[in-house]
């Protein structure tokens, strides 16, 4: 197949990119580099020391014999060129990663709020739209959320995408309707993937496009097979505040001796996913794709749930770490249990990555080779979310003056 | 109390202003004037002689001794401005019409799909981003619309935006939570409009900011008590394909000799509203704010219910009007029943102004005083739903060719 890897220099799009490469798909990345931007913004970089996309195709190109084109497109701001592209090559899949993607970053300024808005719904709007306009059948498999879930304090199991309600008659009657599972997003960053989910719902409906959704849990883990074949194939690695998940952070955390960071309770119930699995996910996606006329295809591409305090016991006790139990800035439950349906990937042969089986190691090993690259102040999550959360969540672990870059 | 209305330039944004400046409250106006613009870029006009809005505002003046205050901003592009407006003036209230109105234009093209997701889901964005980062507690009322609705076709009457569903829960219990109604969307705008929602919803939970959305249905007649006060004071009267509604447009239709285009099999049931009714109830829930930390206040706004064809006939045998019956250039079901709970505002005290009560007759004689000023060219809907509806629905009544002025 051409797929087309829309934000295919980020964090999953990368690993994502090199696989299906590797198994014989021909393969363009269209990104803005807008993940690059705003580690200049931040003033962060990745753990792992991180080619231009330019020399990560070439080396990929030199070790393999396979070619990965890249083009620099703007999906939001772009949309003439966009659908100039679209009209010229005509993929046969297209995989959409092209959004900001960091909930602490949605929430850091009002500045943050409207460009993850802008930049968010616009490209997925502009996608659409483009293929719509070129009477383009591609299959669109788009990367969403666990996050955009809502009422998991109430102790049911999450479905795939779609809960069944009945719905009252005026003559008496129930009828049962499937609708998306009722949103209740915790960030400006949830809140746009919610607001994609009503946006694939119309297309499906209207325009009768193909349309997998996939609600990813937090991605661990840096390698894939692929990453690992050369050193300058390999993954970016976020720790920071905005861009670092939990279980990464708290590996990184670990190796470099500062405490793990725990917001509140740490009672919080999270999905996670290995990056190698996320990948084989899109992958299985891509190979079963709906029906033309169907409604969106969801999955739930998550493996296991933790609790976030359970998590660091883990790798305090593994590592030694000290755990230091901060303020949340997040405006969220204290505690929630989250039980998740996955059996749609499992069916399609999905082998699940666990933690137990000894993968943190990698993590730890990619911490401990770059810990010198590491700035300490840039570890603890600043971005609170709402004012008077604020002005509570002002020190850090080591007892230092907090402030956002913002 | 100081009130700012975004759009307050248009069809409902103006009879408002005028309602809540006789009611005694400081009124100001922002609003980017593009519903003039579009006019002039589709080349259409109101059918009523419309002033510009300086000079509408200052025959208000002359006429009361009031003052409507203006200010051109565009809410979705010029964030810095609105928030320094809101800074300045910070209303107690503001009303929020901001939004491009019409189906049939957020389907004309590409371009016109991708104007109307950018300009109002920026404008309500920017609008409650600025209210958060001011820490502005004033009251937003948005106009929202009878079509986030779906499933009216299983019979079931459509409750006040909330669904209560029960969810059942690991351990065999049914849990009741109140959702809002699941989104069914039938066109571009009728999707932002659901966007909008969402939006609402998490600043709501986030931020306690107070919001009542207000769920209306099609408006019709073209006087309020405050319009009719001077021949400048006059509201426009839209009858073109695009931005005329079903029961004005018959009305001008048959004021000018000219078939009622009937889509399909007319058996789509609409909601209604008079725009008398309409400013009355956007004052109504003005003086009854939702608590602030509670969940945003949904109203439906419409008074009654009735069959297009029905319309289409009644009309008829009111006039003598001919009916043409023409293909639907609008994906949806053909016919649909329609039952809508609207009793939160008849306790409030609303008072509807049914079509029975001759008021028919009002728009007739706007129509027949202005008959000179209509182009015949521009009363055909040709804004296709599908590039496939679209090489179907493509002579008028009168059997010309039609084509698209995107």
């Amino acid at each position: 197949m051409k797929i087309a890897i829309m934000g295919g220099d980020g964090f999953v799009g990368w690993p994502t990119s090199l696989h299906l490469s590797n198994a014989g798909h021909e393969i363009h990345i269209l990104d803005n580099l807008s993940r690059r931007w705003i580690d200049t913004e931040l003033g962060v970089q990745s753990l792992t020391p991180m080619d231009s996309i330019q020399e990560r195709t070439r080396i990929w190109h030199a070790e393999t014999g396979r070619k990965i084109h890249f083009h620099l497109i703007d999906l939001a701001r772009d949309y003439e060129l966009l659908k100039n592209w679209l009209a010229e090559e005509r993929p046969d899949a297209i995989v959409h990663f092209a959004e900001q993607r960091a909930a602490p970053y949605s929430m850091k300024s009002d500045r943050h709020k409207n460009y993850t808005v802008n930049n968010n719904v616009n490209a997925t709007h502009n996608l659409l739209n483009a293929m719509v306009e070129l009477s383009l059948d591609a299959h669109l498999v788009h990367l969403g959320t666990m996050g955009v879930y809502g009422y998991s304090t109430v102790g049911a199991a999450i479905p795939e995408g779609y809960l069944s309600v009945g719905i009252e008659t005026m003559d008496g009657r129930t009828v049962e309707q499937d609708i998306l599972y009722p949103a209740n997003p915790g960030s400006i960053y949830h809140m746009t993937k919610c607001l994609d989910q009503l946006i694939f719902q119309f297309y499906a409906k209207n325009d009768a496009l193909r349309i997998t959704d996939l609600h990813q849990g937090i991605v661990w883990g840096t390698h894939t097979d692929q990453t690992r074949r050369h050193a300058q194939l390999v993954n970016r690695f976020d720790y920071d505040g905005d861009y670092g998940t939990v279980l990464n952070r708290f590996l990184i955390q670990a190796a470099i001796g500062y405490p793990l960071t725990v917001h509140g309770t740490g009672g919080q119930t999270r999905a996670f996913i290995h990056i190698q699995d996320s990948v084989r996910c899109i992958e299985i996606a891509l190979n079963n794709p709906p029906a033309r006329g169907s409604k969106v295809e969801i999955f739930n591409q998550m493996t296991e749930t933790h609790r976030v305090r359970d998590l660091a016991q883990m790798i305090s006790s593994m590592t030694g770490a000290q755990i230091a139990w901060l303020p949340n800035p997040r405006k969220e439950a204290a505690e929630n249990d989250l039980v998740v349906h996955n059996e749609k990937f499992l069916a399609l042969g999905l082998e699940p990555t666990t933690l137990k089986e000894g993968l943190l190691d990698e993590v730890v090993d990619v911490a401990k080779k770059f810990a010198y690259r590491v700035d300490r102040s840039r570890v603890p999550a600043v971005s609170a979310w709402t004012k008077e959360i604020a002005t509570s969540v002002n020190r850090d672990p080591e007892g230092n003056q907090l402030k956002s870059v913002s």
